[in-house]
C-alpha cells in the first residue's frame, strides 16, 4: 500500500504577521508518496532535494514521527517537488507537511492537525536551521493560519470573508542559506512605538479578513520592521508596492522571506496595469521573474 | 435647548492591546449636559473636575470643536461624574466623549464617529498629558474598539460573539499624575521575540472575541510587557490573576493603566470563589477596594 498527499505553496508573514501568519495558495504543490519497503530505514527518492533523510525536510519529519511512535518499518518517501525552492513560497514546508499527512494516513496515526504541524516543523530545521510553524501550518490547515503558540503548537484557521485573487511575482534570484540570512537581517530589538503600530496593523488586517473589510486589509497589511530590514533582498519591492497600491490592489506583501511578492486583487484592481508596471520595474533591476495569477487554497479536503 | 449625553466607563489595553483596544462596560457613567448661555465663553459646572475649561477633559474637547467650527456661542457644560477618577476606568475619556456627543447634537454638526473620537482625544491631553484615543473610542462607539490609526483617527468596532460577564475590582489607591507615571514605566524598546509573542496574542484574543472561541480569548489575553513593567502600581494583580484563572475565569487583565482589574467570566467560572479570594488577597495588601459585577456596554443607541 502507498499513500500520496499534496501540500501547496504558501506565503508566510503577510506584512506585519512575521512568524505568525501564513496563507496557502494554489500556485504550486508538492506531492509526497510513502510506502513500506519491507526493509529498514528511510529511503528518499527525489530529483531536487537531498537524499539523506537528515538533510531533507520531509525526511526529518518522517524520522521524528517514526522515532516517537516506535515504528520500525522501512519507508520509501518519494517527493515530487512542484513548489520552487528558496523563493519564499514555503517549499520545504510543503514537502514536510505532505510527508507528515501521508505517514499519518499510512500508519493510521490519527494525529490532530496541530500534532501534524508539530512534526512538519521538524522539516524546517533541515531547510533553514530553525523550526517555525508558519508555512507548515498552511500545508496542514490550508487557508489563512494564525500561530497562537509554538510550544505547544496551537494554530487557528482564520476564515477569510472577502473574495479575492492573487498575483504572485516570482523573481528567479537564488541565494545560499537565504532564510537564515533573511532572519539575521531582522532587528533584535524594536521600539515600543513600532510594536504598538504593528500590533495594531496585524489586528486591523485580521479584522479585515474576518469581516470582509477591504480597507482594513489594505491599511493593516503594511510592515516597517521585517520587510524594511530585508529590503536589500528584494530592492524592487518598494516600487512594485507603490504602483500596485496606486492601481488599486487590495494590498501587497513580501511572500515569506522573499524574494517573491504577493499581491491581493479583486475586480476593482487594475491587474493588467500592475502586470505591465511590474515588468518594467523588474527589467530595470535586470531580474528574471515569472508572474502567476492564482487564488487562495481554502481547504484540503482530500 | 439643552442636550444631555452619557458615556460609560471603559477598560483600555486588555492585556496585549496597549494603546490599541478598549472595552466599554456598564459599571459607571458620566453624563454631560450642554446648553447655550446667550453670552460668550465656556462655563464648566462640575463638583469633581476642574472648572477652567483648559484643564478639564470635557472643556478642552468642546473648545476645540467650537474653535474649528467657528462657533461663537457661549456654552454651559454641566458634568455629572459617575466614573471614578484615576482608577483606570476611562473617567476622563467618558467626560470628553459625552461632551463631544452633546455638542455634536446641540449644534447639529453631523460628525462621523471617528471625528467625534478625534475631538474627544483632546480631552485626554487635559487629563493625562497625551492624546490617545483608546478610552474615548469606547465612549463614542461602545463595545470593543480597535484603534487602526491615530492620525488620521480610524477606529473599528469589533463584534464580540461570546456571552460573558465582567467582574471589576476597583482598588481605592489614588496617585497624582498616575497615567503619566504608568506610561513612563513602559519600556522604550522591546525584543523582537516579545513583539512577535504579543502580536500573536492580540491576534489570538481578537480571533477569540470575533469567533466566540473562549480558549483563544484566554490564551491571547496575556501580557508580559506593559502589565509586567507596571506591576508596582498593582502588586496584588499577579496573585488575583492566578486565582481567577484557576477558578476558570475566561481571562483577566489590568484595566487601562490600573489599578483596577477586569475579569471576564461566564457560567463556567467560579465567581464566588474569585470574589472571596480577591478579598483575602486585597486584605493581605491592606488595600481598600470595591468589587462590581457588570457587563459589556455593547452599543450607544440613544
Amino acid at each position: 500500500m502507498e499513500v500520496t498527499k499534496r501540500s501547496y505553496s504558501s506565503s508566510a508573514n503577510l506584512g506585519p504577521g512575521y512568524d505568525i501568519l501564513s496563507l496557502a495558495h494554489k500556485a504550486f504543490f508538492d506531492s509526497v508518496t510513502v510506502k513500506k519497503t519491507g526493509g529498514a530505514g528511510i529511503k528518499i527518492i527525489s530529483d531536487s532535494t537531498p537524499e539523506n533523510p537528515e538533510n531533507n525536510s520531509a525526511g526529518l519529519s518522517v524520522m521524528k514521527i517514526l522515532g516517537d511512535r516506535g515504528i520500525k518499518d522501512g519507508l520509501e518517501v518519494r517527493i515530487n517537488k512542484g513548489v520552487p525552492i528558496g523563493l519564499g513560497l514555503g517549499s520545504s514546508g510543503a514537502s514536510s507537511s505532505a510527508s507528515v499527512k501521508a505517514v499519518n494516513e499510512l500508519f493510521e496515526l490519527n494525529m490532530s492537525p496541530d500534532e501534524m504541524v508539530y512534526y512538519s516543523m521538524y522539516g524546517e530545521i533541515a531547510a533553514c536551521g530553525s523550526a517555525h510553524p508558519d508555512n507548515v501550518s498552511s500545508g496542514i490547515y490550508g487557508g489563512l493560519t494564525l500561530i497562537s503558540s509554538t510550544s505547544p503548537v496551537r494554530v487557528r484557521k482564520v476564515k477569510i470573508n472577502y473574495e479575492m485573487s492573487l498575483l504572485l511575482i516570482i523573481p528567479y534570484s537564488h541565494m545560499e542559506k537565504k532564510t537564515q540570512k533573511a532572519r539575521s537581517m531582522v532587528p533584535d530589538k524594536i521600539s515600543m512605538t513600532d510594536h504598538v503600530l504593528h500590533a495594531s496593523r496585524i489586528s486591523t488586517m485580521l479584522y479585515g479578513f474576518m469581516n470582509g473589510d477591504r480597507d482594513a486589509i489594505r491599511e493593516g497589511m503594511m510592515d516597517d520592521i521585517v520587510e524594511k530590514s530585508r529590503e536589500a533582498l528584494f530592492p524592487y519591492y518598494r516600487q512594485i508596492r507603490e504602483k500596485a497600491i496606486s492601481e488599486n490592489a487590495i494590498s501587497i506583501c513580501v511572500s515569506g522571506a522573499g524574494p517573491s511578492i504577493l499581491i491581493f486583487t479583486d475586480e476593482n484592481t487594475k491587474k493588467n496595469e500592475i502586470i505591465s508596471n511590474t515588468d518594467r520595474i523588474m527589467k530595470s533591476y535586470n531580474v528574471d521573474y515569472n508572474i502567476k495569477e492564482t487564488s487562495i487554497l481554502e481547504d484540503y479536503d482530500d
